[in-house]
């Protein structure tokens, strides 16, 4: 009898590109697109730049790209910075029904191998679907609904990215066994990071503990045939006893990747219903010098968890509802830039803010609320939004992924350049070469 | 009031290498006397040479030693690849009350760092003190009993790791509770890697991991300041709720070096006390073509964790107290090469195998045994052995380790240079230049 950790292994090894259903391929496109935004937007963080200090000491050789920057690093580091890159904007995209953001640490793996080793454009895809099978096949539901210490993302994470890598490399069934094993030793993440830039190196460290678990098994560094399962394992150590034939049921019946989501706006997703509602209203073409009044009705939870009435710094507005209403009315947007301490403090935003109430319905659907406004003059007006965008019923359209992306890149790629990469993007089925996408992520001028 | 990261942070800032004392600066040598052999012994293996070919690709300036060979590497990825000789041959020290091998990790950090940035012989011995007082506070007794699927050893690690290089880079209290937040979130390694390669690449994770930590947070990169003790964080991902506030207790009454022992033998230490019974019914003549039945009796934990009764490979056999055993009788002792694949199928070692029972004694301790065997005639002799040599009570004098050294490295570096190695260990509290080990650990002819 085959152990589980094996059984996966030989399901990895036989897929294919071509069983991949199109439209799965295409959210793999999706995702992408996505990731690759938050991780162009992120690629001048603070974190970045000095992870980038530390560990350009210490990389050799300029083999992989660091988005967004000239600097190459050696195909590890390079992994391990795009991932902090991927995630400190907190713009990841995120499962419908478990709450893991699943491409960053895989797409960075990925990204970082398709310049030391040739693979197609179809077999990244391939690649990024079957990590993100892995990985939400593998997360403990207790652990995904925040039971424990752990961070349901990067507990899993490595092991998404040692399973991509696996596959592109082509590894044997026993070294994609050995990989997986390999890549569970490697599996942590701690939720406490929250607030520190500890929190985007975990996405960075999964991306470098994967990536090195597949090469050292392409070599025949030997992992545990039962680092999954056994009462030792993986597990058992990352949750509490749970079925562990469930990891491979019923594989390519679906997939975890249809269940994917992107934000649409770099804030506390409990927000979002509100800021669609204010963003209707701002595209009627109501400017906030009218305004009188503002009553936003919400979920109890988008009160409870961005209820910060006056935010003083970027990382609190992000969790301020008020705030968000207040910069959609005001600017008919809600980017990274209306988080900022400028926005913050921006008259204009700040007289606004304090003239929004919010009400509870406790009736309300998470991605539900209603926006009215009172007038000068006495008119109201109001919008009920049922789902917000970026929800699995109203899902971000291929083209609001685009302008989000061109929002993100602006200040580091050239809109030419920006336009570039989302071709490489949206064609990486048909090209020949993967690393056509990191070369993109570069700009020749800025 | 300060969190107990911050508290233990400003501890470890605190402490001055004249605050330890001389017999445990003493203990930290003969700590590194046995690790390095450990290592040099271990360089040549399959294991240490596949990571080798896999990151060399990966690696690019050559800033620091690997222990017994001349190729050099980055300081992190020295870090990793000294990890695993370290740990490979299981010839690791031990603690001789919670079971955590603790040095390995550390003082691979600490070499590795020391070809990087400038400190003194005593300045390492600090950090190597500091760095295991840290992982044996940290470290859960739950854990450490092996009632999860952590590795004890490996799980706090990559802390103790941060703790030492963060002493020696003289980091600010701020920066090394940093250091200790980015350590934590990186804490991993799984026992289920027992018997394969990636049981020791734990090691080295785990000391890239503490050295990218401390060389982080040098820079202002953030950890959590609730790393440790937070709802979720480190002590709560990994075992279950306990006193926080023991983490930190009576610093500096004693020190948990005082309690490191060093084994004798290259195989889990909690088979030590039957070999050391075989070894001396073997001394007293008694060959294995006259022995019909062997019987060992010993503490639980010995079955547990050494019970495999026909181990395959060499990474089996050190968790086969049966093998042990039957060398012990065969061959009269127990070094590296009675764990060869020659040995494991070697006929004699074989059939006397199958003749060994093993019965567990609750009330015996940790490092007692009793053999008995039944000889062909139907005499029967026996042996209990109170305290295995390389426990507390019965420790390897300064001399035994310099021959443990001297045995592991023979192929490794000329008698004249294991005879600089010793002279450099044992002077390192007057060395001004800690890398003066780092110099001495590879041959200048072999």
């Amino acid at each position: 009898m085959q152990t589980i950790t094996r059984r996966l292994a030989q399901l990895l090894h036989a897929s294919n590109p071509a069983d991949i259903p199109p439209h799965v391929l295409h959210e793999a496109k999706r995702a992408l697109v996505n990731w690759i935004g938050a991780a162009v937007g992120g690629c001048r963080d603070d974190g970045v730049k000095l992870a980038l200090e530390t560990i350009s000491e210490f990389a050799g050789r300029e083999q992989a790209t660091v988005i967004g920057h000239r600097l190459r690093l050696d195909s590890l580091n390079a992994a391990l910075v795009n991932g902090i890159s991927s995630n400190i904007l907190d713009f990841d995209d995120t499962h419908a029904r478990i709450v893991v953001h699943p491409t960053a640490s895989i797409a960075c793996a990925l990204l970082a191998l398709s310049e030391a080793r040739r693979f197609s454009g179809v077999d990244f895809l391939h690649g990024l679907v079957l990590g993100i099978e892995v990985e939400c096949r593998l997360l403990d539901p207790r652990v995904a609904e925040y039971k424990f210490g752990w961070s349901p993302t990067t507990s899993v994470a490595a092991l998404g990215a040692a399973a991509a890598c696996s596959r592109v490399l082509r590894l044997t069934e026993q070294q994609i066994a050995w990989a997986l094993g390999i890549a569970a030793t490697q599996a942590s993440g701690l939720r406490e990071t929250g607030g520190s830039m500890s929190k985007a190196f975990n996405a960075g460290h999964a991306a470098r503990c994967g990536l090195t678990a597949a090469l050292l098994a392409a070599r025949g560094f030997t992992g545990a045939e039962t680092a999954l399962e056994g009462p030792k394992g993986f597990i058992s150590a990352f949750g509490e006893p749970r079925e562990v034939e469930t990891i491979i049921e019923d594989w390519g019946d679906t997939y975890h990747l249809e269940l994917n989501t992107y934000k649409a706006f770099p804030c506390g997703i409990v927000a979002h219903p509100a800021i669609c509602g204010c963003l209707e209203l701002h595209a009627q073409g109501i400017r906030s010098d009218v305004i009188e009044a503002v009553q936003l009705t919400v979920h109890p939870m988008a009160k409870r968890l961005t209820g910060r009435k006056r935010p003083v710094a970027p990382l609190d507005a992000k969790l301020s509802v008020y705030h968000a209403a207040a910069a959609a009315l005001v600017y008919g947007r809600v980017n990274v830039k209306e988080f900022s301490a400028r926005c913050i403090t921006d008259p204009a935003v700040v007289h606004l803010r304090d003239k929004i109430s919010v009400v509870v319905n406790e009736r309300y659907a998470r991605d539900e609320a209603e926006v009215e406004l009172k007038l000068t003059g006495g008119r109201a007006v109001k919008t009920h939004i049922d789902h917000a965008i970026g929800s699995l019923e109203r899902p971000m359209s291929d083209a609001a992924l685009n302008e989000k992306l061109r929002s993100l890149a602006e200040d580091v790629l050239t809109a030419d350049e920006i336009s570039e990469l989302l071709a490489r993007l949206w064609s990486l089925d048909r090209a020949e070469d993967a690393s056509a996408i990191a070369r993109a992520a570069v700009s020749a001028s800025i």
